[in-house]
């Protein structure tokens, strides 16, 4: 295998040189950079990044726990972090945890047996301490862990709040949320706590029927629906859905047991993903999550942290109500 | 950082047995085994992957270089790669080219500098000379590029065969199929070739359209739609699309344009993807491609060769029909 001493010889420089130009520390001349980029390329040299990994401890290597990556949210938001981690020279390690815990704990042993730079925690089935005990530059997606992890999220009070409204102005007198799993300290439970306070303050009727985020398929989120929430599917006329894939489900559903929507049950969901915008009938009625700065800012926020520059930071993005046919 | 002479001391056994117990290498006695085990427990030992890697060229790592990972077809089959990738202990990198050949060859190199252990290339831009000079074990899907590399496909001639077929049993008279790009030699050009052949069996005039195969959204295909075909849309009354997006776009696209589907023209797609199975309205008639077993054997095909077990070795899955509303 070529090595670096190779180049050097080849370009008539020292190692040094050679590092410094591959590097691009101190000083070169436009000369000698030239003939070690020409040695470099002649002998076709590629720097063992495992060997420059284990002396700069720096892998350039970013870890990423989704609970479901077939899931239309995560592949868009995977999609976008892949995009920004890329610009900076980072890649991707995936982990599908499927929302189970021994695996949640074994990708993060592994992570750090591979000494990846940090992790992007989108799955949250441990407890805090965990990740906080991590000793690896962490960033979370819509759960706060502790004033030392940076954390992302939208705005999910502000969508609850809004869907929630959005049903009552429609003339809805009964309200259910189907919400996500609520065992968890998710941000995205901030949607039900919003819900309530809404249905309350304006004196409409609410229930909360605890769901499961992660059914990425039609047939588990009509099981759900049959069992769940069938006998009582005629006492709402509005339901604000966690997510998008249910609330296309639900909609399927009444339209075919003779339910009307939106006349008479009306359907909002939550997320506004490629599936829902390649969906045009029924388009949903929906609460759009900023899927590419929600990955922008994690990136960004996971590297601040491994590069060592400036203050942890949360953030969290506004959403948008957006009208679709289903209310 | 804790050491693996830490680990040696404090079960009080030698360094070459904590390896031995580790990499699961030569006779170890039960109960040695368990003092070793717990003092890694009790000690929180992780070993260093890297310089494990460094030491037995083996990193763990595959790389999955994919054209577009919010694809639905690419999403779902990544969800399976990582999932049988994982069994065997082995993690993914992921790299989306987006079709692009600079992306493409960036990656390539990166994955040779992380030393990942293999790659999966699922996009296929660049001549097929690279791929052969990579010197790295590799498997190719939907793409031939020499007799030393493997390759996993799904019928594609069965494929196209199918759908021409059932579009000539349900009368169509003239037919259009609506390819991919065909520049790059790729697996999935068979179905053209199917298609113009089962077309001129059966004595019925037909056209290719080439399309592009990664149009992810509604808006850039509605758009393929307006700028190539709008104009003579009415020529045909059955059409074979390579993907199930383009199928839905055009169906939404004839409707709304007065052309009734499936009675004045027929639509045919392919993949059976997630998006598919979701949609409900219509429920399209297309090619189901075998996700799950493409993804089981391109991992089981590169550990293969990384483990350096048996032949090379070809895989070609069948496909299946699947009926629909739009046909």
């Amino acid at each position: 295998m070529v090595g670096i001493k190779d180049v050097a010889k080849k370009a008539g420089v020292s190692v040094t040189t050679v590092s410094r130009v591959m590097n691009n520390r101190g000083y070169i001349g436009e000369e000698t950079r030239k003939k070690v980029e020409e040695a470099i390329k002649e002998l076709d040299y590629s720097p063992n990044q495992i060997a420059r990994a284990l002396l700069s401890n720096q892998s350039h290597l970013i870890g990423l726990i989704v609970p479901e990556i077939n899931h239309p949210f995560f592949s868009e938001l995977m999609h976008w972090i892949e995009y920004y981690a890329g610009e900076k020279n980072y890649k991707i390690i995936i982990c599908n945890s499927v929302n189970d815990k021994e695996k949640e704990a074994s990708y993060l042993t592994m992570l750090k047996e591979h000494r990846a730079d940090g992790v992007i925690m989108c799955s949250h089935t441990l407890d805090t301490e965990v990740y906080k005990n991590l000793s690896m530059p962490i960033v979370s997606f819509d759960r706060i862990i502790s004033a030392e992890i940076p954390y992302v999220a939208s705005d999910n009070y502000h969508g609850g709040e809004l869907a929630a409204h959005h049903l009552i102005e429609q003339g809805c007198k009964k309200l259910l949320h189907i919400s996500g799993p609520l065992n968890y300290e998710m941000l995205s439970n901030r949607r039900a706590d919003a819900f309530q306070i809404t249905c309350t303050r304006h004196q409409v009727e609410w229930d909360i029927l605890e769901g499961a985020h992660i059914y990425a398929t039609f047939e588990d989120n009509w099981r759900f629906i049959e069992e769940e929430l069938k006998d009582r599917l005629t006492d709402y006329d509005g339901i604000f859905c966690s997510n998008d894939l249910i609330a296309y489900t639900l909609s399927t559903y009444a339209n075919k047991n003779g339910i009307n929507v939106p006349d008479q049950l009306k359907i909002i969901g939550y997320d506004y993903h490629s599936f829902t915008r390649l969906l045009q009938s029924p388009k949903l009625t929906t609460i759009k999550q900023p899927i590419e700065l929600l990955a922008k800012q994690l990136v960004r926020s996971l590297l601040k942290q491994i590069e060592q520059k400036g203050q942890v930071e949360q953030t969290i993005y506004d959403v948008e109500l957006i009208q679709g046919e289903t209310t």
